[in-house]
């Protein structure tokens, strides 16, 4: 989607993937490696004025070396951060926003001290590499977290007090060069089996939409960031939790194709181009329905009112994310029928037999 | 554009193009060809399910051939119409649709006869073949038409009495296989040099928006047509006369990939793919400025309030489209504004060394 958004801004792009057959590819060249080979990241380096990036689990010594080449935005900083979920709790923090109480442990000598500052009941996350909810485990007690521990492979891990959400939201907006700012609107967001599902635009949140606005803010002129990002909250009551961010764009602003003036793609690579940002204001009610696995039949997606179909032209695998539908009407109940039409096909494509 | 919007829909494109650096072939295969290379259109048809075009002069006795093989969408009677002007005028008369008074000669004899019926002035077309105001000139007195007839080879001539119009508008929509139809906005269209400049949609020409809505519906079921269609009209008073049509997507309908909730080319695509429709909603006030020749710098048309940019990759030469801005802002007002400095910008670089 950031290569088809290049097109017409006249951006040539070559895209760095492990498969031969990398959906971006259509839109693009490829250079076909591991995200951390370095004669990968060499050919890369070799042929881009810029390297923008949709992955963050890059070696960040590899990154800071090609860096010396060829610039590249959004910043490592923003990649090291993110790769570190205690560092990530630590810089939201030093921002003076709210996150869930949380502890580090290396060894499992470590865990009752991580446990006494997260509290119980509490989710263990490996510290590194963890998406879609892979690497987590819940524990109620003090005697399941060295179970846990040792069922994720004794790697350090970020022990995290559950938060008694309400419901989860996103803010997702994109920064230029020249420091100028957008935001889009709040975004809630569905999970089903720890892999969104679902996500639909907000409306007359006022007061939590602004906090989430304003650690946007603080988050991208801390790091004097350039691009798209995304900060994942739990909502409880009135109060923001920050979950965790995105230093790319986020799978819960691919609404934004359809649903915004300019979607966080084009201005994702506006930015990265330092152009000037365009226009992130909603068309409608607008919402997005995940397919998980497989895709359901084209036609009956697109016979759901409001409805644009996003495949990625990948084969259907288990738990791989293969497609999604936005949504876009004139009124929020007319969205959330469209987008529980479409959740029902969801489910029903992923439970076919591949 | 086309190409483009086949992406997300899983349809994977191949393209006939004379030229190997044709800009589509970014997102499809190619076939290198003439389009009326037989060779070169037998190979496009082992490749495809279905055929579609985005240029009508193709041989018709060609597409017959390979119709036989592949379906080509829309149909090839609305090429053959479109490919004669006299057929064409013959046929929205047929419809009960106003068109300028206009006569047909094939040889010079014909001349005064075809002239009696248009009346002067006139316009004097080539029969076949014109576009962007090419193969076309005014004539004022009897004398000058057969100088007109000399001058632009002996063909067969449409002449067209001329119409004091007070502006140009055209209607795009799109049909589906069920027979399904949607219509966009009315469009009103500004020609520089007999090309297309600038477009923008019409508010509250409640009549005349109705009466294009009406010529595009009788068109397009007289024909059963799939896929999207565009008729150009003069504008006289309350009243319309049919200019011309188009049997594809349409550069007044360019502003669709921004100002409507799915673009001209997304629902083409659908179309042709047996696909439902989606929604033609106005995203605001919308509009588009062509840039012929060259481009302007991308960082001055992004700082335009409003707008996006359509790059088509094409290298630079005197007359050729190159691009597109299209802007969409609240009021028709601000769309104004920003179409007005795109404009300036616009005649800059057609008047750059190329």
């Amino acid at each position: 989607m950031l290569g088809t958004a290049a097109v017409p801004l006249n951006l040539a792009t070559v895209f760095l993937d492990p498969s031969p057959s990398a959906c971006a590819a259509v839109v693009g060249d490829a250079v076909v490696g591991e995200f951390n080979d370095p004669a990968a990241l060499d050919a890369l380096a070799k042929q881009c004025d810029v390297i923008t990036y949709e992955f963050e689990n890059v070696d960040v010594a590899e990154l800071r070396r090609i860096a010396k080449r060829v610039p590249i935005v959004p910043c490592i900083e923003a990649v090291r951060i993110s790769q570190q979920r205690h560092v990530e709790k630590a810089f939201f923090e030093s921002l003076g926003l709210n996150v869930a109480p949380w502890g580090f442990a290396e060894t499992a000598a470590e865990l009752p001290g991580a446990l006494a500052r997260s509290g119980l009941p509490a989710i263990v996350k490996t510290d590194r590499l963890g998406y879609d909810g892979k690497g987590q485990r819940r524990v109620q007690t003090d005697a399941e977290i060295a179970d846990a521990f040792t069922a994720m492979g004794e790697v350090p891990v970020c022990v995290e007090g559950w938060v008694p959400f309400d419901y989860e939201v996103s803010i997702i907006g994109t920064r230029a060069v020249d420091g100028s700012e957008l935001v889009y609107a709040l975004t809630e967001n569905r999970h089903r089996d720890g892999i969104l599902a679902q996500s639909r635009t907000l409306g007359g949140q006022t007061a939590i939409e602004a906090a989430a606005q304003q650690a946007f803010q603080r988050t991208v002129r801390q790091l004097d960031y350039v691009g798209t990002l995304a900060i994942e909250f739990f909502v409880v009551g009135n109060e923001l939790v920050v979950n965790e961010f995105a230093p790319r764009v986020h799978n819960s602003g691919h609404w934004t194709l359809d649903g915004a003036q300019t979607s966080q793609f084009a201005n994702h690579m506006r930015a990265v181009a330092g152009l000037p940002l365009g226009d992130p204001a909603l068309r409608g009610a607008a919402g997005m329905q995940n397919f998980i696995g497989a895709m359901p039949d084209s036609a009956a997606v697109l016979g759901v009112p409001g409805t644009a179909l996003h495949a990625y032209g990948k084969t259907s695998r288990a738990g791989r994310k293969v497609g999604h539908a936005n949504v876009v009407m004139t009124t929020p109940g007319d969205r959330d029928k469209s987008l529980e039409t479409l959740d029902s096909m969801a489910r029903d494509s992923e439970t076919q037999p591949l």
